[in-house]
């Protein structure tokens, strides 16, 4: 059983820590399957089957370069088993039916689920450069996408609360369409007809930038500033 | 870069989550250098050149079969850089030379002193038996050790903050005498004559009890349980 390789932290993105430190190619070097954001939330990312796609703030889908630099990902080595068949549920519902599938909210797991949704929606923020505005500067700047009838793939992970501050506690999911032309960080879904499956990992590897003066000399002693913030990214 | 591989989280054992969910030998299979402590809280742990040690309530110095259960513990592969010589300084003032040398306070770093101490004074717990009882009650059967001018070697590891309740967040040190006469958990020390050496390591491997039904079943959302005893553990 393998962890989820998790690339910064939550709390480096409230505290506006949002270079890029590691590339689309070490992240990927760390598993095949994840979901992330580029430096200066350069957009939302989600890999599948190895390959790093970006979804801009214009909602385009971008293959992204080898040397794509990213603020934050977790990525995994696929190894998905089948939990159930779901029709005409919304995300939350399902969320709830997959933890009573899964029988615990205190590990951390991998959900994937492919099929037609009847409606998804998504955020995407723009890039923002040095020195970085804080989340709800960045939030100013993200837009809201909206999409019926849609055939793709949501993948991300499940974290137990204990970890909040570290990663997103609870679910946190991306959305690519099938046809490449919609998708990002999940805000909300209707699913219509869907296949869920999901990975228990062994819990998490957490590498944080070692090189990067700017998180070495933050001041990272003041964690309420990651209350309102978590409540938001989990929503 | 390599990352310390952690075996369960101090929310479990504030929770009263204390099996043994792996083997020493399982977290020796990870490193080589660590800490920790058995079922139950049986003792307290340190690993050094691949052997575990048990310093008992008792204050005896045991090596460790390799079945032996642990409920929590940090290992890594020693590969230690000298950092500097110190003479006569106290744990707290030495804690606060290598933040500075370290230079932040937001990475993962093993520490290791070796040399003539003053004064070292530790603590080890009795094991508890299932039901098990909450730390406070645990707290209750701890005895205090104390030992003047004694040779040996104090390992540990610096947390950032962020990962309170995952881990235990600043210095968490366990020490053993050269002669194998005196250990523990460190509460307190006066160094004479120590080489301090560091490891900076590129963060944190988390590994769950996946297969223990009571973590599993266990209502792990009350974080504000961790806030007084995080600040015992520093101590």
């Amino acid at each position: 059983m393998k962890p989820v390789v998790q690339f910064g932290t939550m709390q480096m993105l409230v505290e506006s820590l949002l270079d890029g430190f590691v590339t689309a190619k070490d992240v990927l070097a760390s598993g095949n399957t994840g979901i992330g954001t580029g430096a200066g939330v350069d957009g939302e990312l989600i890999m599948l089957d190895g390959v790093a796609y970006q979804v801009d703030v214009h909602g385009h889908v971008n293959k992204v370069a080898d040397d794509f630099p990213i603020a934050f990902g977790d990525v995994h080595q696929a190894d998905f088993k089948p939990l159930k068949h779901f029709d005409n549920i919304t995300l939350d519902d399902l969320q709830k039916e997959i933890l009573k599938e899964v029988g615990t909210e205190n590990l951390f797991f991998a959900v994937k689920m492919t099929g037609e949704f009847k409606t998804v929606e998504t955020r995407a923020a723009a890039k923002s450069e040095k020195p970085y505005p804080g989340l709800g500067e960045i939030a100013k700047t993200q837009v809201i996408f909206d999409k019926d009838d849609v055939k793709g793939t949501m993948v991300g992970y499940y974290t137990p609360l204990v970890f909040q501050g570290v990663g997103v506690p609870g679910f946190h999911q991306h959305f690519l369409s099938d046809n490449l032309d919609f998708g990002g960080h999940v805000l909300g879904a209707t699913l219509k007809s869907v296949d869920v499956s999901i990975q228990i990992l062994s819990g998490v590897t957490i590498n944080l930038p070692t090189n990067n003066e700017d998180y070495k000399k933050a001041d990272l002693t003041d964690l309420s500033s990651l209350n309102g913030v978590i409540a938001d990214a989990e929503s």
